[in-house]
């Protein structure tokens, strides 16, 4: 098999040739059709995230090892299965799972792999998707997406997709609350059709760029504001009649934009944080217990929220844009494209 | 009637004679027997919180108007009632819930009245306990004690003993979880007490006084660390398989405990933050969503919550210690002792 | 004041002069424009249920006194308050929330007063809305339905929509989830409405009526069966891989739909029983652990509920349909319609 | 391999001599030194529960196929494991989660393999633990007991107790609600233990036998009834202010416990039912949501629960009591002894 890796930080992926692995037991092998380019495997490719007082948090220090093979968003079929693997065969169309843990841990025994303590996922921990194969470590973490679904259009659900729908249930919304959507990208955008569809909350769309807005508009925002153009904090409280909004979910989250987050909550409102660009943020601890804020930090989903999620897409409510196609040998520019915000939608790798 | 007032801040209290009010429709005119004195009345008496970046943040701006007679923990003898009272008659012995709300906001029409979007709470935004007489708006605000409680260990539940309630309900403690409680003094007390009675999680007190740790032991504390003598954070980890804390519930909520909190967490954790201490906590925000934490505000707790308490408190699940006992014309005495940490247990006030 | 009351049970109605009461306290009275006529109401009159073993349950014994003015659903104009009523003036347009309890017990300090152990309700314990005034006890259970509502569509909304969405929520539907609709006339219409609009489950929509069906299908129901022309059950299953539907809402609540329910359920299935018709089950006990099931009793909503609903409806995602109209002498009439089944959507009396 | 079998339902089981299995994959053989005997396994020997209208319901309907090797209380040391096994090691002493489901449905997605769709549980679809060895399925099942605890009082966890905690934890219980714990055997012991340790409710016993009725007390009982000799609903009703228990929890859940439980109910109250006797309610239908109640049925618990059960009983919070041992050839008398009612607390089979 083939696989484009990262061997050494921002170095470009070398194309390596490796032996295509036999599953055993409950494996699988998936051939890849699609693997989606991730803003996180930007990151990855770095090697660190912004941490505080302007020093970088490193992967390595979260765990990660190089060469690796990045991609978690993957669609394929299945190639070939270990001998206890149950209610799979050959040729089907899957989605693959890959917030996989260690199976031992308190979030893993109530099926919130994505949080285990030891975690073992799919392009970060271990090998995955910028490959023509995969082996998937248990027939449980693969969705079967049948004829309704390409694996294109399927494989952004596993990350942009579910970290999205993670964050709308982090944000434990109801009829009447008022929710901010920071950033009108692709999980933005995701998080709007979804909160749209499953709670009955009132959206309203930050962002800096009014085409985005337009879209978010057409999506299922009820308000939107160009925080460019207009001070949004004073336009979430003439909304709200000063009092803030409900909840707040930032697919940013960097200093700035958690800044104005923090200016625009209701007292008992929930501060939602998903994005991982990071940098540092100055909180008054006082005001914590007075004004009754939670500050939720959310990471993907667990493999019960991308099937439902799945089942949600099967219904055409969430609709994942793929903008841009790449080979497997493309995938050094596909990285650079997603670092320069040249991207919007997604992009998806080939192989 | 009589009450010692807070005129200007940080001035000694004055005692000033008022006109007993009496009580219409639902109100209900209250005795006071006793009145506790809690650690954030001097705040309110110095008019300020600690903020960020070295600022304070007046408690003015919080809504607060002066003169105020300040109290919030208050226990005494029905004394006259509005017509349209029910239930209640002349000379019952009850607690008062102070934490009142306007009563049309969602929080209110959950009975969550502390997290009021415009809170009415006596001793903060209206007249409290330091004074022989309280006009409460509602008699839906008093809880009968009976005589199987008096009033000065009753007077604390209301505030010290529902703070610690909340904190206890919001750190969402299951057995197995080690949970960590920053600060043993008397609210750290009854935490402790009430994580030992309704969760199974074991729990890991931390103080720099040695003499409160050995009390917290005895009150269901599994293990004590002496923050001043030994490195919390290692200590922490040592005891959970170098994963960190499920849970922190911290009582003090300084820049400096909260640091501290930050490091010992396992993923996932929930950092709940009740003390007004208050300052800077520079928080890494990649690390939210990477770690999962979350970091949640506790403000107090609800009327049912304080039923609930009164309940375990009348079986002796919970036992308040007062220590030390004041006139009305000391109250000036009792704020200063409270502001040098000269009171362990509670002060109450016996007008 | 002129009132359209129960003085006899099963007699007509009799048109009485009352004296018009003056409000006190936090009291308000309300000029009543519409009043909604609701199928519970006939129970009301006729005073019984239908209990087990074909005994009737009497209405006196559930705490019902006559002469009793009915009705629950009651919208209209503000007409004069009480001294201690605040953020109300006259000649606003409210909805009543009817639904009133004593105010001290654990239901209603957490705001669930429709569950209260000593209810008050309107047109049920006291005297409701089939008049041209009503006094409502506290201004706390007045929601404003501003310009943008009519009353007559608003009425139905405190008792046929409350209590479609708090048998949704009773149901706790998740996306991926198959929910059966028992019932498809007024209540079963709102929920197919409410369920398509904050879960993302697949509603089974099941009449003995081609007519409703037809129109929960333009509702929202994904499928309809017609329980006259094919077996439920069977239809059911084979929708669900023979595994059955994770959850039912009984709109009938009568033994012989509830039979049909029973069969209906996959493992770990919530029935949640709504309608009044009654009558008796024979449950199998043992089935109730081996199967996990959980069958839930729903009655109405809470104040929150309404508010959440009101919102709701404001975008129109609930649209109460309303079929006739009536004068508060035909009030009679519109019993005897609603108990014969000859209205659909809703009717009102304008008095 | 040596194991009691039962051949055909009723008869004596049949010792037989097996081929030991050889552990594959994620699979782990377990030679075992502690078996418990459950009342459930009276069922399965019997072949029948108790249904409605006098009709038995078969064991074969629900899936049991014979012959069949009973037992799912099982512990022991590890022997054997497969070459995909991470964490454990040959002679380990551990417990075993015997409720072991397919893997695939919602159920076991979230961790609650107790109520899978197509469940695989050891001793009822799968051959169990009365034999010396046991193949289980994979590794995650076991759970480490170390030199803390002996495998004959672990043994009875797995379902003894863990079907207490999870009937517990279906209560929802707080502090100030009355809950009753129909039937002082093993189970209904554990649970008011359980329920003294983790919730702050008080606690009704109801037994017929004054001796079982004293140990209760022992164990954390507030109040005990004994309905042989006074009228249970009686008892209960003075003891609630005319109001009735906000829980039930009966582990007998047979008609006419059952129909005195539902006499017994304050408005709101769940009723969780976890005995197998069986037999029919005549349920009233109206009752149900005019009394806003809950019926529960609540079958054994997750892995994560037993690992918290675990926990709870190395710090002796649970303390399963052991009153009689056998041996694997007295599987048979065990089965007798158990249906004759002579057993109290757990019998044990050390094959």
């Amino acid at each position: 098999m083939q696989a484009a890796r990262i061997v050494k930080v921002k170095e470009p992926l070398e194309i390596e040739q490796l032996e295509t692995p036999k599953p055993k037991g409950s494996q699988v092998l998936v051939k890849i059709e699609s693997s989606g380019a991730c803003h996180s495997d930007v990151h990855v490719w770095e090697g660190y995230y912004e941490g505080i007082g302007g020093q970088p948090l490193k992967t390595t220090d979260r765990g990660v090892k190089y060469p690796l093979t990045p991609g978690h968003e993957i669609a394929g079929i299945v190639e070939d299965l270990g001998e206890q693997v149950e209610g799979f065969s050959k040729n089907e169309k899957v989605l693959v799972y890959p917030w996989i843990g260690e199976g031992m841990c308190p979030a893993c025994r109530v099926g919130e792999e994505n949080l285990c303590d030891k975690p073992r996922s799919l392009g970060i921990y271990t090998d995955g998707g910028y490959a023509d194969h995969v082996l998937v470590p248990n027939y449980r973490y693969l969705v079967k997406i049948g004829d309704e679904m390409d694996t294109d259009t399927s494989a952004p659900l596993s990350c942009a997709g579910l970290t999205a729908y993670g964050a709308v249930k982090n944000a434990n919304l109801k009829p009447n609350d008022n929710v901010i959507i920071v950033g009108a990208g692709g999980l933005g955008l995701m998080a709007i059709q979804l909160a749209k569809a499953v709670t009955g909350a009132r959206i309203i769309a930050i962002d800096l760029d009014d085409k985005k807005l337009e879209i978010a508009k057409k999506n299922g925002a009820d308000i939107i504001i160009n925080s460019k153009k207009e001070d949004p904090v004073k336009g979430v409280m003439e909304l709200t009649d000063n009092l803030g909004a409900d909840a707040v979910i930032d697919f940013v989250n960097a200093s700035k934009t958690v800044e104005t987050d923090m200016q625009s909550l209701r007292r008992r409102a929930r501060l939602v944080l998903v994005g991982l660009f990071g940098g540092e943020l100055k909180l008054s601890l006082v005001t914590m217990p007075t004004r009754a804020y939670k500050i939720i930090g959310s990471y993907t989903g667990s493999l019960n929220d991308l099937i439902e999620l799945v089942s949600l897409a099967k219904r055409e409510v969430i609709k994942p844009v793929v903008s841009e196609r790449f080979k497997l040998d493309q995938a050094t520019e596909a990285l650079t494209k997603l670092k320069d915000g040249k991207i919007t939608g997604r992009g998806i790798i080939n192989p």
